[in-house]
């Protein structure tokens, strides 16, 4: 039977679960699982439906929906294809490495478009899965012409997400505009801590009995943007920077590979600067 | 503004979650938290909501209930009265220690109603919280007469749930058939590994890496019972018999006491030998 | 047979294991754990030796190991009698109870002598325990009279350690130096995050998906003194400030229970800003 | 400057420590880290040194290291050569592809040399990475016939270590006696809880509210052998099998990565049906 995935986004009111279960039973849609979130400080209220029986002959599902919820609802009926990830690089390679196997795999939601690196050093890894490797080198541009390069290559391959996996170069609010909530980063610290340059440098200096990474999406505030997925890990005082790095970049692929999966099945809300995650 | 809870469990069927959120909505109560499962392989269908509005207004709402659900559906209206707990003791005091100062503070969902120990070491301490304290050995009697009093004496608190915080000795099966579903038991394993007795000794002897407890309900086959609550910690081979155990105490006080949360605040529904766990 | 404790802090050289292992076996002390660390970056050398044998007939130790290390060797020989503790608290409990419970129960290497309190409503729990409670108001005082009296009743229960569990009021430099590397705050967030006040609100405000504890010696840096122990617990968009605080109250008190546990064992070694802590 | 590895592995008796180092000080070799480990139950002392120092020019420190040891003791210095390895799977690719990615970016301190599958399915990914991959069909075979082709081909490919990578055939007594000591198995759960086929399977209907995943050296008794790496992860009453597949495949590739790591560079010792691990 086919599956139906539905996302509401709307002010609170009395009765929306109530309303909208009507809805789906009008239309022989049967829920599977419903999360719901009242965020009550602002009165807003989020909730994922997945249920079986065909959409397609549900003529009429959006507009009845948005007959019985608040103006201004939001509705996503089956948001859920394949996302395509453009994939932005530096040097490091564990984060996108995880992600092409995956890939390779079938096992991530999504389709990796293009990869783009400002060095390339990870081309032979990357197009050992025959996925197209972009080398975008930053020298000798200003920021304005490297973004551009980016930016039209980026049109060119026309991802629903730029996963920044381990890219170190700070991209400019013009950027992050283009792709407002569409782009996802990996900070190797568990931010707040450590905001900014060489986290676990600062970590070390700190004499911190954990370590973390944090992926959250990208805004115009270096490092605030809403986060979908934190860890840490615990260390000791014989970690060096160096030590803390590789146990770290186990943390840092894990954490982003997770709000990639988050991303592509739809769980990941946005709410301000928070997110609302509806986990499997 | 009241707070209603409401247990549903039946056979699954199309419409369900609408059916009792219609119902709801025409007795004005407002869903604050919904939270469903349908166990596919048997054809089951769970459903824990929490809402606010006057049920005590709510004339009829039961059988309004009962009327759009399966037959043979169990309802429970507001069941989350303060549970009246008796514990059982031996010995040891983590457990006990943790019950009494979380219900001193009035920070457990549930009321203490005893404590029972086949030994009286704990006495002191259970008493220093104004909580009676039974001292019931199981010296020189047969286990059935160890048992009826017990029994006796529970009969006397009448607890809702009956709490084995490291109560040594195995309950018979007409102990155990008397209390059905309501006795809760920490075993100081990460069951279904080390059933029966001195698992520390047995966990060392296999050298595992991990040690860990489990809570759960009591049935007639030892260590079986439905599980509500796991977790477990790393160890490494430096950990002899004595130092796994201190290292175990922590988590079992932490995963009993979680149980005991879980269960008075209505958050556990009994699906065969499993449980259903709706969190908060 | 006796167990004997070393503790060696000095700058690096090499063969001073052999040194320190030779002067030990001419003593007919037998290692049972030797744990050492060398800090490369600052050439700096820290050894804890547990051994057995008794050093009470091993004349002149203490000036054999003096001879072969380095010139300023810290060297301490069986510093670990049972340490005192005095406590200071606030209004709230949970550290406080994990303290007194663990001290009832002898499982704390620590003399609890005193708990003092801004405020009086931890005196009834404390006294169930038979251990002195006394309240000492900041109201209507300057900060100075305030401390003086804190001071005042400290040099008179003469503690090793004062522990700061859950003690809302930040201390001036005078009292922090009085008391220099002898006390011990639980602050309740992940440092360096959120430091200040009100850690779960700003927590909260920053939509984070972990929160922590952090326990620290207290230096006159408002947290920043050397970490001990931290620890963190995974979130989700459903606490509110309330629900942190309740599931942080528990990552609190095992945070600083462990640390007393380090410190009072003599685990604990500080290197500059940062601790080195030799696990058991 | 040139970084030296010793382990022994002896009776226990005094001054153990003391002659080792007494002897590594007059071959002019620095401790840089040394771990030790008393077996106090069955008298045995193990021992792991990393010293600086050239121990090429260091004339006969094995029979100086002899002399001050007891009769029998084992000694092996620089043993830390990269380890070959020949991984066998059979469908699964999760715990082979991360092995393979390691190794391809040089991070993993072992040489695979042959991957070998009783499926041809994962060829094509193995060969993406140059590395040789035999496909030996157990189909229409004796398991005698089948084991004698692994086992030609393993001579001829010459591994210190055997992986079994999700491989899932069991391997006869005279197959496992050929490469004692040498075989490295992942069980799907957490040993010996769910020993033997399916343990997901068994573990859903147990209903337990944990998986997890054991390295483990391979013996003659079924999942019995010395257990090097456990991990588990909590889950929910919401996991069916296929879903603790899934999330258990983090686990299997996480725990057997870091067995292989902890042996290729020689931090495991063996001790009986017991594992000794000098952590880094």
């Amino acid at each position: 039977m086919t599956q139906t995935l539905i996302l509401i986004q709307c002010q609170d009111a009395v009765g929306l679960v109530a309303n909208v279960s009507n809805v789906l039973a009008k239309h022989k849609l049967n829920i599977v699982t419903m999360r719901e979130f009242v965020d009550i400080e602002h009165g807003k209220f989020f909730l994922r439906v997945e249920c079986t029986g065909n959409v397609e002959e549900s003529n009429g599902l959006y507009s009845h929906l948005k007959a019985v919820l608040p103006p201004n609802a939001e509705i996503k009926i089956n948001p859920s294809h394949k996302k395509r990830l453009a994939i932005l690089v530096t040097k490091e390679h564990h984060c996108l490495a995880d992600i092409l196997v995956r890939h390779y795999f079938n096992t991530l939601n999504g389709e990796v478009c293009a990869v783009i690196g400002n060095y390339d050093n990870l081309r032979d890894f990357t197009e050992r899965f025959d996925i197209p490797f972009f080398h975008i080198s930053h020298e000798n541009k200003s920021k304005e012409e490297f973004e551009q390069e980016i930016s039209l290559k980026l049109r060119e391959v026309a991802p629903d997400y730029i996963v920044l996996a381990k890219f170190m170069r700070i991209l400019s609010p013009k950027f992050v505009s283009e792709f407002e909530n569409r782009i996802i980063n990996i900070h190797h610290s568990f931010l707040p801590a450590f905001i900014g340059a060489n986290p676990y440098k600062q970590a070390h200096d700190r004499g911190v009995k954990i370590i973390g990474a944090t992926a959250h999406f990208v805004t115009n505030d270096l490092d605030e943007g809403p986060i979908i997925v934190q860890s840490t890990k615990n260390i000791d005082h014989s970690y060096d920077v160096q030590k803390m790095r590789r146990a770290g970049q186990e943390i840092e692929k894990a954490v982003l590979v997770r709000a990639i999966q988050l991303i592509t099945e739809d769980r990941v809300m946005l709410n301000g600067n928070k997110t609302i995650i509806f986990k499997a």
